[in-house]
């Protein structure tokens, strides 16, 4: 059975999360009904990550077997044409070695989490970016985010639903910029708990706004004590950018 | 009566275009009924221009007299509450002169047109892109674009319904450029007639994809004759980013 490997980008608005639930449409789902609809197989499709609902991505990927060798250029179209009238594309196909696990192969995930923080409200990118009518700042938040980079215990940053064995993760990159009305957050490690982007991102915005000083971030880590995290940051300004193998 | 400036973004998908009309909620008629929401008074809103049903603006601007005499921001945040949930928002509101007219004053208009040149549909960006499954040749419609710079009788790309007086109008911008899967056409002039710019960018396209030659647009529009424009660019494409005074 040849295996493939999809890159997707989606809207996540519309979406219960990646995963398929029983509770509304899944990424996963839709893209699993329609490689049945013009395969007529009914693979599984693994992802590399579990995004939330309301999270988008720009880059997520996914590997699925199929018992039929079709070229990689004709799963991506078919898939993308039974896909619609769904916010899913599937940006490449390609054929696989058996050994590729979007999951485990997977060495570094970049995710983007965009803040509005103008005044006015969003209108053309409402639903992707988190508004916070406030300008915050950024330097005091890039200096805060400093204190991530590095081997840590993320407790304080976990989803108490968070099934991850253990709290400790390495994260490689977190920097904060601005552009215009526009603030970035770029954050890359080989994995993540969950929800960890949007507590850090949450938290980070409390600094931003002058509430907290910019050490409260590497005390809040050091304290290993979920109670210390800031209101976590809505799903919406948050993207699954890229994964690397 | 004092007189303000207003700076508007809104997402055109939902709006019948900018102008009030019978058949549907414009621009216009949102924010004046905003502004009859919190002033009690039912001014006339004014543009610097018309745009089309489903076109966006970043930056289209508007004049509005109100008896009583407001803060300017206050307007801005008043008007922005009252227009939730539409996608329009007021990102400044200034005290000008009486005499200031956003149609007539203004010197210079903005356009920016995207197409979306990859194979996948547009998630994110449905709506906001003219998407064009095919490689487009950038160079080529950059060059052809050159022939529109100046002053012309642009009769070829000129909607029938338009009511300009003279089809004369002098472009002063017109760049075509790559940033990777989209293409951005930027053009800038005092104004514009109805449909130039989408008819514009709709030929090019067709010099972009190979089907006519470079020369085919300064033949086109030394033609001066409708019949030699290509088919006009869809609207979802469009957004007047800014007007100059």
């Amino acid at each position: 059975m040849p295996r493939y490997k999809l890159t997707i980008e989606y809207e996540g608005g519309a979406f219960v999360g990646w995963q398929r639930q029983a509770n509304g449409l899944s990424v996963q789902a839709a893209i699993e009904d329609a490689l049945a609809g013009f395969s007529g197989e009914q693979p599984v499709v693994k992802g590399a990550g579990r995004t939330d609902a309301g999270v988008h991505a720009l880059g997520q990927v996914a590997h699925v077997d199929l018992v039929r060798d079709w070229k990689a250029d004709t799963i991506r179209d078919a898939l993308n044409a039974h896909l619609r009238p769904h916010r899913i594309a599937i940006l490449s196909a390609e054929t696989v070695a058996d050994d590729f696990d979007a999951r485990f192969s997977a060495v570094k995930r970049h995710y983007l989490y965009r803040v509005s923080d103008r005044r006015a409200p969003p209108t053309l990118d409402a639903g992707h970016v988190w508004h916070v009518p406030q300008r915050l700042d950024v330097e005091a938040m890039h200096a805060a985010a400093q204190a991530f980079i590095g081997r840590h215990d993320f407790t304080t940053f976990r989803a108490a639903e968070c099934q991850a064995k253990s709290p400790v993760k390495t994260l490689e990159r977190f920097d904060v910029s601005r552009a215009g009305d526009e603030i970035a957050f770029r954050v890359s490690a080989r994995s993540f708990l969950h929800h960890q982007v949007r507590s850090m991102v949450g938290t980070l915005k409390r600094v931003g706004e002058g509430a907290w000083p910019v050490s409260s971030v590497a005390d809040a880590l050091a304290a290993r004590d979920r109670a210390r995290c800031g209101p976590v940051a809505p799903a919406t300004g948050l993207y699954l950018v890229a994964v690397d193998y």
